[in-house]
């Protein structure tokens, strides 16, 4: 049999001025904020926010349900999460899935995954870490799952 | 010098039926069921089996000898593994690769890493988990090394 | 508004002999030794210089800085880090970049995460780690952070 083919494409998304992005990547329905950037290999999914002056590095994954505010640094193949699989399996209804909430000047290190949880402003978080909590005071953090490992200089 | 360019593309894929893939995907002499889907940026090598209504997302990374059941959900990043490196580095020898074996039902989460094991029916591992032992009770497991910390509901 | 789009490309590369590539990839200002194979949806930056006789796998990134012997193996969804946000996000300035050294015969497993580090000949590095130290002797290493498990046999 033949599969169906799609291609990944730039759709139905918002952008501000003066956006920057490397094809291949697949955005669609999404909101883009001035100055920002978006590097090769790159998925951002309908309803997901970006803010102004973010870079979205190469092999990121955005899922539906994130807002991510201004001045953030998603590093290469950081990937977000909206469902929880509760009950044992993804959930077809959009219902179930949860949000992520990513302050300004939020910077995630490369291969991080972030569960759907809130973080504050001015937090760097580790490269490979698994952040499983909601994250309410700046700060660094790194880990599996991330806990804080020093305040900000 | 000028390099030797392959293209990723689809060659040698046994398709089931009402199969949809996203290009640019790199899928080649392996064998994917009815009603299955494929994400970008998506490699799947040579002999993989998948399942039928199964979901390949983005960004993942299925090498040979994986066989994976029917209504999985493979996140994003996740990658499979079946080369241990036993003898300090990899095998050129297919003999030494080791096969994985995942059940029906089984949802991992974005990122994880699933190193050659068998993995029963009806199991969630969770996002960012690295799986290195069989896994033979369904529930859901999380954590590097991934343990089980949770019944299913 | 329209973004600026840029095409994933290979340009600037110093390429040895029989070089291999997988398109897309994005490789621009590296140097890549004779009878090396770059997988795709790879991503290799300006300065990054790779040995003779690697593989790089797909879906890895290899930043400026990181510099990597002969005989490796990068497997897939591997992401080298030069930037440790010591400032509390992403430095403009390279000299705030720190390098990456890999010996030679060092085979990396997917997903790992390498942050700037140097690492001797003869290292095995286990999938899904997160390598934040130097490794001064051979062997096998894993975790988060990666920890020595094993000699080599």
């Amino acid at each position: 049999m033949n599969p169906t083919l799609w291609q990944a494409s730039i759709r139905d998304v918002q952008f501000g001025t003066e956006v920057t992005c490397v094809e291949p990547c697949n955005l669609y329905g999404c909101s883009i904020g001035d100055h920002s950037f978006v590097g090769p290999f790159v998925e951002i999914q309908r309803g997901a926010i970006i803010g102004k002056r973010c870079r979205v590095q190469s092999h990121s994954f955005i899922c539906e349900k994130v807002t991510i505010g201004d001045d953030c640094f998603i590093g290469h193949g950081v990937m977000f999460v909206n469902d929880l699989f509760k009950k044992g399996g993804p959930s077809g209804n959009a219902k179930d899935w949860k949000p992520t909430l990513i302050g300004n000047k939020v910077s995630i290190g490369s291969n991080a995954t972030i569960l759907p949880v809130s973080i504050t402003h001015q937090v760097v978080i580790g490269a490979g870490s698994v952040v499983t909590h909601d994250i309410t005071e700046p700060g660094i953090y790194a880990g599996n799952p991330a806990r804080k490992i020093r305040s900000l200089p």
